[in-house]
Parts: C-alpha cells; structure tokens; sequence
C-alpha cells in the first residue's frame, strides 16, 4: 500500500489562519475596536428573490411522485445548459450545449479537469494567483512554472516564446489581483497555446463583474480559442452562489489532443465520478437567467462594484498604484512605503482596525501587495476608507 | 500535450443503452403491450415531508442577509455530521465527527478517495461488480485483479491470503447481487486488510435495508476496521436523494499508511478540490434524521422491501436460485434452463413484457444471472410477478 507521495509536497497554507490569529490577537487586545474585515472572499448579500422561489418550487415537485426527480443526466439538466448557450450568444459565442457541463463550482472542475491530461506535462501558473492551481497539479506530481505577474505587466504576464508549456491557466478577471486581459493580451495567449499544442484552463469565476464589452468576459470570444481552451465558471460571484453550488464548464468540440475529443474524455470523467448538480439547485441557477433574475443579480453586482470604486477612487486620491477595482471585486494594492505585505496588514490592523489579505499569501511576486475586497457592507466600507484616507 | 492515455483502455458500456434499444424496438412492434420496468436502479418515490419542508426554510434562510450562507465548512456542516455520529453510535460504532465528510454522493468520493493513494497499488474488485470501481481505476492505470463472486460463494468472495492487494472494494449489500456479508465474512476481509496492510473501501450506500441486527451495516462493527477501512455512504437509497446529491465518507483517525493519518490527506483533497455541498442539501439531510424524517424515509424503505419480497417470494416458489431480496432492494437471480443473462432478458420482455438488467453487464461472472430492482411501483410489480409465474 502506497500512499499519494505527492501530497507530502504540498505546503500548507497558513495565510488565512495567520489573520484570524494576529485578528483576535488584536480584538482581545482592544476589545472596543470597531474592526471592519475587507479580506473577505466570499459574496454576503442573500439569494436573490426569484432564486429562493425557484428552490421552494422545485423542493415541492421533488415531494411529489408525478414530479419528483431521481438521478439527472451527469452532465446536467438540458434546461439549464439551454439558458447558459443564450447567454453565451450574447457574447457572440456560438455553443453547442454538448460542450456545456454544468458543474457543483469552478474550483472541483479545476481540479478534477487534471484527470483527464496525461501526468508529464509541463503546467504554467502566473504568479501571484488562486492557490488551488499549484496544490492540484503538485498533487498529481506535474512539473509547474511560474510566469511572473508583477508591476511591469500590470499583473498581466504574457506567453514566452522560449518556454514550453503543455498546461496553461489564466484567471480573468484575476484573483487575487482583479487584473483583466484585453482581447490583445487574450489573443497572445491563445496565438501561443495554438502554435504550442497547450491547452488553456480559462478561469471565469468573476466575468460577470466586467462591465465592458471592449474586454472579453469568455476567451472564446477570441478567435481559436475553442481549439485550445476550457472554461469554467460559477454562479458563486454571479448570483450569490458560493454556499449554494453551481457553475460550468466548457469543453469545445473542437478542442481536440492527440487525436481524442477532450471533451468525450471529459464526458467519461463526469459520468464516471460525478453524478450531476442537484435538481434543485440547477433549477436556481436557471431561475438567475430569467428576466427578473437578471434584474436582481444585476442589483448585488452593482453594490459590489459600488463598493470597489469606493475603495479604488480612495487609492487613485492617495496616488497608490493598484490594479482591478473597476471589473472586478478585487483591489490589489501596492503597500505604501515599501511596507511588506505583513507589515501593511499589521500597520491597518493596528491604525485603522481594517482587515485585508496579505499578497504574499498568493506567490512570490505578491509581497510588497495587499487584496482589498468589495464583498462587506457598503457603509462599513465607507467608513473604512475613511479611516484609510486619514491614516495614509 | 500528453492526454490520460489510460482513457483509452475504458471499455464503453453498452448495457443500458442496448437495454433501451430492445425495448424500443419490442414497443414500436407491439405498440399495445403493457411493459413493467424492473430493471431500474434508481428510486421513484419522492422526498419525505419533512425533507421538502427543510429545503424551503433553509431556501428562506438563503433569500435573508441575516441567515444567509455563503461558503460552508468543505468537509461539511457540523449540524450533519452531528447527526450522523448519532447514527453510527445507534450501530455502536463511535466515530469523531471529524472522521466524517460530507459528499455530493458516494459515486463522487469512491472515485475522488483514489487521489489520495499511489498509482501502483493493486487493487482487489469482486466480479460481478458496480462498474464505477473498475473504470476509476482504470482512469488512474491501476493494476486490477478480480475477485471471483458466484453461486458457490453465494456471491459473496471471502479473501485469498495468496493473492497480494492493496486496495479492496468491497459493497455489501451488495450492487448488483443483494448480497450481504455476515460478521463473520466481513471480519475476514478486515484480517486480511491488517495483515497485509490494505486499505479497504467499503461502498455501504445500501446499508439502510439491511433489517437483521445480526448482519453488520457498517464495516466499523468490525473490530479493527478502523485501522483499515473507509466507509462510503449515501442518502441515495436511504431518503431518495439520487437526484438531489447528498452522501458521507468516513476516514478514521487510526487509519495511518506510511506513517501519514489518511484522513488528513483525504481533507487536504476536499479542501483542494471541492468546495461542499450545498447548505440547502445539508439541511434537507438533517431533516432525515429527525424522528418524522426517520419514520417518513423508513415508510419508503418498507415499501421497496416489500416490493423485493414479492419478488422474492415468487424465486422461492418458483425454486430460482437468487441472492439479495432480503436486506438488499436487488434480487440477482440464475436465468432459468441455463440461459443466458441476453437470452433471458429477451425471452422475459418477449412473453411477459418485463424489463430487468442482463448480469452480464456487471462483470465476467454475472453471465446467467439477472438482476431485478424493487424500486417501482407495488400493483405493477406484483402484475410483473404474476406475469412470470404463469411464464416460468
């Protein structure tokens, strides 16, 4: 009996347990503190109303035997992938809704995508970015490099001709940095994954904060890219589904390897170790594509995007660089006075009773960075840029 | 670019969608007959009162700031496994609740649990089988050995201390067979296992219909299973969750292999590649486990028993050699006059216009066996049962 070695390899994460420690440390500490968290990553207003209906009604089919629903297809329900290829149409990107499986969230389809490609490819990660990237690919065993997100590229990194990748992820709008690619920048990666046989797992969790059309919110939007690319995506951020679970991915019929349709290889992954989202919450993820729905999605995204601004006019008034804030919920922010990531977490702790996250916790390159995020209460985020403006 | 080259050795199955093509072909030219479906593994009667009425609230809780929830604990609320540590300690077996992971099935953990063991294991399947144990690893290149179930064992393999493996499925009851091991088997498996340090997967998704005290429902009634056993469940066949996606793993703390506790990797892939399941879903499974949610799931319970006891009794009657039945919604029967499981499935939907699921698609050894499920409805399967008693 042998155990998976490569899990040995993994590092242990102690970012987030880090800030909860040095948090308490401080509110025991300073028990009246008035501590405001803009760390948080996950969405706080509730389901939209159309949402919770959508639930409520099909709990009550599954109560009925003429209505009840047993197993559904792996893949997901026709209804639901219907509604995702119209509103991929919209972006003037043509689906069949076989390419379309509907998924429990972007970050199970990101790590068990890996099944299906062979364990000797050679895996390109930007750095800084969403940790479970690396931990998914150091599990299997394959060999990772880094293409450097830094100032210089504005958190943006281009392909390198002359270096050789099988596997390549890009995250945009980014997380941590917020950084989105233009069709330019997209159209390079592409162009290099084309010529190099790569294939391109496109992270879309947060497209829907993109709120120009000038800026591609699906890589298919650039040409070439369903012979190249999967992409995944979430209703997490869209509507309010991180507890709720739902999102899908994208495999292009054309995207073929080897002479295989990684998309049939990926239908006999899902079939095999999945068996489908359940009925009722396809049937929620459904209801955000209604009119109404679309309607009061639109609502919490505008809060969030109000609150970003909020934090990213304070960084432009304070002159200090930052990138994201204006499609996306995220602002990474250079630290003040070459401050490492650390030092500015503790220095707004201590002066201001603001959380973040420090960018050291995504890569090497993000010290000296630090996340701000715009999922917290609108006046407590108010109040926190307040007490930033005064402080800095 | 290299694929998962071990997808290609993946053997299409065509057993059910064969099934359906005959079906469809006997129903275009016999456009009046009146065919029973007994082949159906999946269950057809709704969800439990009680379980609607929990999805609606915690649907309410979602659509409200306040009890809104956004990412859960990846290895599931404590609420849940609260109740279900209660469960196991009805069995006697006191398991930390940490030991408990909360799943979207048992398909998804019993193929995702191979992440966390090497690839050069050899791995021990009965034959005849559930199809998913042998192409998740086949998936991952695994060396497979069968292990031979059949009417002199009662289709229930006991070990061979000369062979040598180090991963073992074993189901009980069983899924096609309805086989059930006794103590005495299961401790066996479980000596074997410590003697020759394997690690066995025990599938208990059909746990609920065993109805004797004297038969174990979980591997850990086993002494020192604990150090050598990971149990699988699910609230598939228990509360008619197929299609709403809920389950349980069960990684003991004693279960250590190269000096690593495997619940401890079995944590670090779900909170790498998995993001929990829905609250609303958790909440609908606790509701199981409330005194109206037991006696409400336990009245659909009886009603598949009683379905497989008509069945049953009309084997016994008919001197039909069959194992499940019992403690199991399966019958697994030997195809009378020594036909075989196709010759049989056509002279059965022929001259009596019921369906049921050819043995043979389960393995090399389910060739002249038959299986017929207990989860339709009570008045078509007790017509069904008349039909063949006057056929055979």
């Amino acid at each position: 009996m042998n155990i998976n070695e490569n899990y040995l390899k993994l590092q242990d994460s102690y970012l987030f347990s880090t800030i909860a420690k040095k948090v308490k440390e401080f509110a025991d500490n300073n028990p009246k503190a008035d501590i405001i968290r803009l760390g948080i990553g996950d969405v706080t207003l509730p389901l939209a109303p159309v949402v919770v209906e959508a639930i409520k009604k099909a709990a009550d089919e599954m109560g009925i035997k003429e209505t009840f629903k047993g197993y559904g297809p792996e893949q997901g329900y026709a209804f639901l992938r219907e509604e995702i290829k119209k509103y991929y149409l919209k972006k003037n990107v043509d689906l069949n809704s076989d390419e379309i499986f509907i998924s429990d969230g972007a970050k199970s389809d990101l790590g068990n995508i890996l099944d299906i490609f062979g364990l000797d490819n050679v895996v390109l990660v930007p750095d800084p970015v969403y940790p479970v990237y690396v931990d998914t690919n150091i599990m299997a065993g394959r060999k990772i490099i880094f293409a450097d997100a830094n100032e210089q590229n504005g958190f943006l990194p281009l392909p390198d001709e002359n270096i050789k990748c099988d596997i390549i992820y890009i995250c945009s709008p980014n997380n941590p940095t917020g950084a989105v690619y233009d069709r330019n920048g997209l159209k390079k990666w592409v162009d290099y994954a084309l010529k190099n046989n790569s294939v391109i797992l496109f992270d879309a969790a947060y497209e829907c904060f993109i709120k120009s059309k000038e800026l591609p919110s699906s890589i298919y939007e650039i040409e070439g890219a369903k012979k190249c690319a999967i992409e995944f995506c979430s209703f997490s951020k869209t509507a309010g589904f991180t507890g709720t679970r739902c999102g899908y991915t994208i495999v292009p019929d054309e995207l073929v390897r080897e002479g295989v349709h990684l998309r049939k290889f990926w239908l006999r992954r899902q079939t095999t170790k999945f068996n489908g989202v359940p009925y009722i919450v396809q049937k929620a993820a459904e209801a955000v594509f209604s009119d109404k729905g679309q309607e009061q999605i639109q609502q919490n995204i505008q809060y969030y995007s109000e609150n970003a601004k909020i934090i990213s006019d304070t960084m432009d008034k304070k002159n200090i660089w930052y990138t994201g804030g204006k499609h996306s919920p995220y602002i990474w922010l250079k630290c003040p006075n070459n401050m490492s990531s650390w030092e500015f977490f503790d220095y707004l702790l201590n002066n201001a009773q603001i959380v973040g996250t420090p960018g050291s916790g995504f890569g090497r390159n993000g010290d000296g960075y630090f996340r701000l995020t715009s999922f917290g209460d609108k006046q407590r985020t108010i109040e926190a840029m307040e007490r930033f403006s005064k402080l800095i």
